[in-house]
């Protein structure tokens, strides 16, 4: 197992451009961070990671990697521990802190932060063991289910810039109504066959999301339709739209906020409700499940703690008969890869998974994931099967680097009162 | 991958000498049935397995065995499918087939029947994987968190010998009273370091039952100590029993049959209850968490379908605040040491496992596992670490074919009827 351990590990935070997308809680900045990961072996294999990169995941991601030299690439199940003993625990998070990016990652917690850290590493030892023993990662989690992996068109109102001429530019432009929200989800379905199609809401009153779902649906009959407003609905609200919407939707996602307010609409309307903000932890599953407040878990690889943890968060869903797919926040390839290896593994994965992938022109491959007909293919090569840039790499760094702080961690409100000044955060429920 | 793909499989029933064990259903009969599998890949390395051998478990064995042919000992995420797809259903199972082994093993369905065979396949591909890369079964299951797994004396009712001048010979003697039991359990304690005690009751009227605890209180002060009547004891039985042996057992294991039943009990005392009957496969889990029957799930790696699955059951439990440990039927090494290696990877296992072992003084290895302590080390040599005795294994495989089909499914009543002409098990609750 000598040529297993591991003898360096390098971490590498970038800044990638993100486009001006809307939110309930604000607007994407121009540039989002991101870590990726390095574990090398004895035996001279590198393993690629990615997680988040905003700073108070670099302060606990730092000396893990430390302790990670000399242990094996395979001794995953011990990884909890010794972050939880070399990371220490986080700053205390409270108000407005007691939530992740601005509440869009659910509750925060020490454990949940050491996790998302930690699930950069466990993908870098997975793929370095892949790597080293000629298997891909879909087989070291027990091997692939379906040979390709269907992903959804992740719908956005935006700008068509960054104001104040901020960030990078591409060719979208502005969707701020229905019809600009169909012209968005006929270029995804042109350009990568996706035929899932979900809609960021929370941004505008309901009525003008409800207006561009049923937009969406006289566009694309029969096609699967979802909408999520980040719990930015009360009760009533959110059952006004279930009831609006129930012909129309495969699931709601998080309308409302917290357990309880789920539980209220779930009781109230047979759409399912999904959730990546309701149940986002382990701890968060009993009361949840018990109250019949979510039908859908949308699993985050990063917070759950990994690739094995997402499986036996599919283990817990599964035997709840609970539906599992995808949670996406902004990411790159590795991650991407990282998701579609373990999504071909869970059987019961029934939806397409979410991903801003599209959304990112920039990465760190030398070549980027291609989606076919809305889907990924599961490949064979050993590992996650793709591989860095060094210069690609070395240049999202360097803007890291020359990064006064503005981008160092993900501020959509902030981003929103360079439009808006005096903006802040609206209180949920918003409507 | 090539060379990770599986060139042949070999199906090896045998018959293991068994002493004369009491339950409340009967008597263990002088041999019992067990399957050994052999994986063997392109590559020429040959991974173990064992399951249950029973006939209902070999007829679903064969078919699957043939399935495996040209598959990768890598690509077990797949095996339920398969199965599924190849076995067929065994026989419908009703009235007392409802029930597996006399009731021992819980519930018998088809999907657990196939998932008990599924294991032994499981196993080895999973120690032929692991041999053919260099990484112990614990490595590919995510690395062990322990050096050492705790077991626990299996303490048995039983006679000297087998009636009618049945079976092998042993020098245990015979236990059927309080110092019989405490005899029997110096022995455990002093020849293979066991600290933690389980009485296997059901077998005699509570009161002794009680006695004979209160004798190994009394012997072994501060020793961990459990009772399992195998579901024989009705709710008020239970809660007594509970009462009066509250302040010296762990747990209470299976007092009353059913769901129901558990739960009336466990709402009734603050001593935790255990199980192997009442929650053995996935679907059982809701209903009994969801009630608080059970406190303690004892797995069977077997029945819930191998190692991997094993290891989901614990994330279900640790999710739920639900203890767990390893439940054992009679078996030999090869699942010892597969227990032993999962059991070394899941970080919340705080009870000691379970272990027929010490009482099968036959095996199928060139070594036995030894216990120091009361503990199994957890090796780190390749697969499970352990090697098949061919002459061994060929002599309790000829026993099976010369058995005229009284020994080759476990039958614990008929083998009482040799003793009692006319016993049947009884039904419960017995007392």
């Amino acid at each position: 197992m000598d040529r297993l351990a591991i003898a360096e590990v390098r971490l590498t935070p970038v800044l990638v451009a993100d486009p001006p997308l809307l939110n309930t809680q604000g607007v994407h900045q121009p540039y989002t961070p991101r870590l990726i990961v390095e574990v090398v072996t004895r035996g001279g294999v590198t393993g690629l990671g990615e997680t988040y990169g905003d700073t108070a995941y670099l302060d606990l991601a730092r000396p893990l990697a430390d302790a990670l030299v000399g242990r094996t690439v395979t001794d995953l199940n011990a990884l909890p521990a010794l972050a939880a003993r070399v990371c220490g625990d986080p700053p205390a998070a409270t108000g407005a802190d007691a939530v992740d990016a601005g509440g869009l990652r659910g509750v925060r917690t020490a454990d949940k932060l050491r996790l998302s850290v930690l699930s950069g590493f466990e993908v870098a030892c997975l793929d370095a063991w892949g790597r080293a023993t000629g298997l891909p990662v879909h087989a070291l989690l027990g091997g692939k289910v379906r040979d390709r992996v269907a992903y959804g068109a992740y719908l956005f109102y935006r700008w068509q810039a960054h104001p104040a001429g901020r960030g990078e530019s591409d060719d979208w432009g502005a969707a701020l109504d229905p019809s600009g929200i169909v012209a968005q989800a006929r270029r995804f379905a042109d350009r990568y066959g996706f035929t899932s199609f979900k809609l960021k809401g929370g941004v505008f009153p309901p009525a003008q999301e409800i207006a561009a779902i049923r937009a969406l649906a006289a566009a694309f009959p029969g096609r699967t339709l979802r909408l999520d407003p980040n719990g930015a609905w009360s009760v009533p609200t959110s059952l006004q739209v279930a009831h609006e919407l129930r012909d129309v939707l495969e699931y709601l996602e998080d309308p409302a906020s917290g357990t309880a307010r789920m539980a209220e609409v779930a009781a109230g309307t047979p759409l399912p409700l999904a959730t990546n903000m309701c149940v986002t932890t382990f701890e968060e599953i009993p009361e949840a499940f018990a109250r019949g407040a979510v039908q859908v878990v949308l699993c985050d690889h990063h917070y759950w703690g990994g690739l094995r943890a997402t499986r036996e968060l599919a283990a817990v869903c599964r035997t709840f008969g609970i539906g599992l797919a995808m949670h996406s926040n902004t990411h790159l390839g590795i991650s991407l890869a990282a998701m579609t290896h373990v999504a071909a593994t869970v059987p019961h994965l029934d939806h397409a998974c979410d991903t801003h992938y599209p959304w990112q022109t920039e990465d760190v491959l030398t070549e980027r994931l291609a989606f076919r007909d809305g889907r990924l293919d599961v490949g064979d090569a050993p590992g996650l099967g793709v591989d860095l840039d060094r210069d690609r790499l070395a240049a999202l760094h360097r803007r890291w680097r020359e990064d006064d702080g503005t981008y160092r961690s993900r501020d959509d409100a902030a981003a929103m009162r360079v439009a808006e000044p005096g903006w802040v955060a609206p209180a949920v429920p918003r409507w």
